[in-house]
This record gives structure tokens, C-alpha cells and sequence, in this order.
């Protein structure tokens, strides 16, 4: 009997998984919790956090729907399904990262750190569209761990939109060198655009 | 065979959303920490965070309570389920935002920021009974994700209940105008009435 | 057929408070994390903090077990043992705001201050005692929800602990009059003792 | 028939420790994120906070496929199985400590900073290695609670692991003295290495 990678069940890869995506929605928030009392006008004047935190809910609200779907069709886990599971957990937890220096470049940055914050933006994107698109492409060739493995067509279908939000971080980063804030508004629409997709998609 | 929604198992939409509302009701105690050693009179002062921290968990308390009646009632749930959790999850976790601001503007600000503390919190709690309202009504219509029809009452039941915590929101916000302390005390007394009722609630 | 409580599952019920433990656990070392680089000396100095933290992760740990091991024995909850529970839940999530306030004393704090910590202390002691006694009763009293009805017995050696540790609160309150370490290190030895015990503990 | 400890499911021993594992991934990226704007040399400046959080992450990581592998193997759980795993978890809890006071020695501290930092962060290792020696052992002698008991070969192999592991820590401390960047690369490299084998790693 050749010798195989171990598979264990995987429970608890969505366990952590939901764990952390519950956390980074939640400690969001933290970023609009102010030290002091606030008057209406700077309740009003802290709008970039709020734009950032909504970026950022939706992005995660996003993976979250993708992880969902993704692992609904995955019966077991071998090692590395859950090492890039882990990588794809990374990308995740970072997002509160760009989206506070994003929200604070924004009130208080001059162009260059708006810039640097969509940058630093980007490269968190990667970190989540790389793991997504190994994960689709390494279980599109491991049809045993799927519960159906007519499902290897679903994974193809994501890699593409893998590679698609790939792209859309590199978009982003060339329209933040002109206009930060017209490239996080650029975001919010395709992330936007994509839910509704997804809330109108139907299956046979 | 028609096209429709993918249905997926509410395990995880469960754990998403048990992971969310547990670090929300322990968030809110981060509020409570402060910078150094207190007395006892800076300890009794800063009472209005502790009313905030009160009535901050009794609404996630209740929320909780009315999320696992109502999803031990759904059996699947497709994408627009998944959605409107996550809008409500958005709400869920904004909570210890308003909660901080009115505790801040009962303890140093003037009344200004407390009326604008207390708008923010309405604004939350529609967050909160939209897509409430909205489960609720999508559910009924398509009794096929209800472990058992006759569950469609309890929803149409439960639609009424998140109309009348809507109305609450802005008749708190309508007396905040003139006395924000007594209209987080009005929110206090109804959610504890809420919670009561629900203690004594007998079913068939 | 006469009209009941309705009966719900205790899988999120369980899902809500490990989520809750897992998260008081984990802010707790939040407190330890200086704002800059610190020399050895300075650690050191910080010994106060660490006896706080091994305190009420001891507290967390021994709730934890006592947790398990009583809804290992209830088969479903109804709205007043989802409700008690909420409410053991807020008495534990609050156990990192008197572990602060014990720590920030003994470091800054004068002996008034200090005891005002330990009497902040001894009241979460009491949120946490009093729902876990009423739990153990209310479940004494509703052998219906039990997964054994031989299980009875176990509630009511559980409820004598529950008094037990609400007298060892007022004791150390009592002590810390005289000397709040003393009182702190009283608890430590007593948690310690009975993790010790429950490791030793035999069942027929 | 003889007294023994009581058994209970590990399925919440699991879900207590995801949650842990989950909220410290999360919870090291409050380090990355800054009070105000930042400008790109000043986000090239923090290049020690990114290593700190990538040790951490490939710590945490590595512990939970650990722990996802050893309590796969895992049936049943008695008190000491249950204690062990909790002082598993308050070392795990405590890793973002040292990762925050070696990116701040590394950033502002002096030399002795640097080698105090590494020294809490071996203690916490130390924390982290013994309670897994333990509880790989113990299992070893109780086969019993495995789900098959051939599986007592794999606790065996792995309290071999835990035993390197602890002299790692050893190691990392000694050439702390020397040189603590150097010695953060090297438990970097480690953990790398040990995550590739993870990897590559076949079963029959």
C-alpha cells in the first residue's frame, strides 16, 4: 500500500477558520471606538473609518461565502489543505491592518502615505488571492478529498475568480498612485458587485 | 429541472455567529479597563460605562436568544440567508461602538454629544432590526428551508417583534433629545421586560 | 397537552460560551503587553500582573471544567438555562476588569485602592456564583432536561461548590481589608487546591 | 467495579482550544496597526514587528496541526487530559507577550532588552513544550482514551518532537545573548523547516 498523506476530518479546519474570520469583523470595530467624548462634527469627520471598516466587512464577509462554498465540497483535509488553509487564515487576520492605516491616511496622510496604505493593502490581498488560487488548483487534483467529485468544476470556476480578485488588488494599487480614495471606492463597488452575484446565483 | 439558490448546512453560519457574539460580549469589557490604578470614587464615577456595559449585553443577550430560535428552525439555508446573517452580524458587532460613545458623553461630554451618541445607537439598532425584518420575511416565503412549516408562524410572529425593537429605536432616540440618561434607562427597562417575557414563554 | 417551555439543543449554547472562555483567556495577556521596549528590571517589576493573570486564568480554566462537566450531563436547554447561562457568561467575561484593577493596585495603587480592586473582584465573584447555584437548582428541580436522571445527584454536590466558592469570595473581600495580597494569594492556593482535587476525582 | 475518572468528548476540548488558537492569530495584528498616519518609511521602519508577527503566526499555526493531529487520535478525554490541554492553552495564550517585547527590543530597546525578551519568550515555550510532553506521554499509558490503539505509536513520535522542540527553545536563548536577531531567524527557519516536513509528510 503506497504511503499517503494523513486525512483528518475537517471540522476543525472550519472551526478555526470561523473563529478567526468572527474575530476580524469584530475587532474592527475597535478602530471607531474613540478615547473621549465626540461632537456631531467629528463623528461626521471620521467618515474614512467607517468607509474602511465597511471595505473591510465586506471582504470578509466575502472569503467567509467563498470558504463556505469551498468547504461544503470538501469531505477531508490532507496537510496541505491545511497549511494553505493556515496562509489563507493569515491574509485574513491582516486585513484590520491596511484598513486602519488606509482610514487613518485618509483623515490625517498626505498623498504618500495613502499611497503606502493601499500598497501595504494590496499585498494583503495577494496573501489571501495566492492560497485561494493553490488551494482551487491542489484540490482540482486531488478529486478524493471532495464529497462529490463532480465539484472539481466548482474549483476551476473559483480559481478564475481567484485570479480575477488578483487582478482587481493590482488595479487598485495603480488608480491609488492618482486617487487613494477613488481606488478604495473602485473596491467597494467590485466587492459590492461581486455579493450580489453571489446573492442572485443559481445552481442546477 | 429549474435552476435555484445552492443550499448549504447552517452549522457554519451558526459558528460564525456564535464566535461573533461571544467576542462582542467580551469586547465590551475592554471599555471597563483603565490606564492605571483607580480609587474608589473613580470607580464609582464611572458609572455610566457600567449602565453601557449592561445594556450592551442584554442586547447581544437577546439577539442571541432570538438567533438560536430562530435558526433551530431553519434546516439550510441559501445564499440570501447567508447574506442577511451577515448584514445582521455587521450590526451585532457595531454594538460596542455607540455603547462606548454614550458612556463617554454621559461621563465628559455635554448634551450635544450625548444626543449624537445616542442617534449613532439608533442607527446601529436599525442596522440591527433591517435585515432582521427581512430574514424573517424571506424565511416564511420559503418555508423549504424550515425544519417544519408550520414553523412559518413563529416567523411571522417573530417579523412583529423586530418591527416593535425597530419603533423602540427611534422613540429612544426621539427622547434622547431631551434626556439621553432617560432614554437609555427606557431601553434598559424594555430589553429586561424582553428578556423576562421570554423567561416565562410557554409553547404547545 | 399543557404549554411548556420550548426545548432547544445546548450545541450553541456550548458553541457561546466556549467562544466566550476562549476569548477571556486570550485578552487577559492583552494586560501583560507593554507600549515599549522594557529592560529586565522593568518585567520583573510587573510580577503583580503576572499573579493577576495566573489568577483569573485559573478562575477561566476552573469555570471551563465545571462548565463541561455540567452540560456533559444536560441533554436540552429551555429559556431559563439558556438565560442563566447568559448571565454566567457576563460574570465571566468580565473577569479580566477586576484582574486589571487587582494588578494596576498592587503596582500604583494605594491600600484603599487596592481593596476597592478586590471588592470589584468579589462582586464578579458573586455574578458568577450566584447564576451557577440557581442553574444547579433549576436543573435539580427539571430532570426532564437531563441526559440521566441519576445526574440530580451531581447538581446538587455541584451547588454545595457553587456555595462554597461564594463564601471563599467574601472571605478574601473580608482579608483584603487587612492585606490585599494575602487575599489574592488565599484565592490562587484555593483555585489551585480544587483544580488539584477535580484532577484526582473518581467516578463510579 | 472500580472507580476511574469520568470521560468526557473532546468535541468541546476542541472547540475551546480553536477558539484560543484562532483569537491569538487575530489578536497579534493589534501590534501591527499604528495610532495615526504612517508614512512608507515609516512602515519600512517597523520591519521587526512583521518578523515577530510571522513567528507567531508560524507558531500558533504549527501547535494547532499539531493539536488538530493528536486529538484526531484522540476518542475520549478524562480530568488530567482536559487540565494539560488548558496549560497548552495559557501558553499559547501568552505567545503574542513575547512577540510584542521582542518587536519593541528589536525597534527601540537596547541589547539587554533584546536578550530579556528572548528569555520571556523561551519561558513561554517552555510553557508551550512541557504541558504537550505530558500529555503525550500520559495518553501513551492510557490507550484507552485513543480512538485506535495503535495510534500510541504516534504520541510516542511525538513527545520526541515536543522534546526537540524544548531544546530549540534552549538553543534560541542561548544565542539571544550573542545576537537576538539571529536568533529569532533561527526559530523562524525551525519553525519553517518543521512546517515543509509537516508538508511533505506521508502516512500508511
Amino acid at each position: 500500500m503506497p504511503r499517503r498523506h494523513e486525512l483528518f476530518s475537517v471540522d476543525r479546519l472550519k472551526a478555526l477558520s470561523d473563529g478567526v474570520f468572527a474575530i476580524v469583523i469584530t475587532l474592527l470595530v475597535l478602530n471607531l471606538i474613540p478615547d473621549a467624548a465626540r461632537s456631531p462634527q467629528q463623528l461626521l469627520d471620521a467618515w474614512p473609518s467607517y468607509l474602511a471598516y465597511l471595505a473591510a466587512f465586506l471582504s470578509i464577509g466575502s472569503i467567509w461565502l467563498n470558504h463556505n462554498a469551498a468547504f461544503a465540497r470538501i469531505r477531508e483535509a490532507d496537510a496541505p489543505v491545511l497549511t494553505l488553509n493556515l496562509v489563507l487564515l493569515l491574509g485574513s487576520a491582516l486585513i484590520p491592518w491596511p484598513t486602519v492605516l488606509i482610514a487613518d491616511a485618509l483623515q490625517n496622510g498626505n498623498h504618500i502615505d495613502q499611497v503606502a496604505a493601499m500598497i501595504v493593502f494590496s499585498i494583503v490581498s495577494l496573501l489571501l488571492s495566492a492560497p485561494w488560487s493553490a488551494l482551487d488548483r491542489y484540490v482540482r487534483r486531488h478529486p478524493a478529498l471532495l464529497v462529490n467529485e463532480g465539484d472539481a468544476a466548482w474549483f476551476r470556476w473559483h480559481s478564475r475568480m481567484s485570479d480575477v480578485s488578483f487582478l482587481l488588488a493590482i488595479v487598485t494599487v495603480g488608480v491609488s498612485f492618482l486617487s487613494p480614495l477613488t481606488s478604495l471606492v473602485i473596491y467597494l463597488v467590485s466587492i459590492t458587485t461581486f455579493l450580489i452575484v453571489r446573492l442572485f446565483e443559481r445552481v442546477r
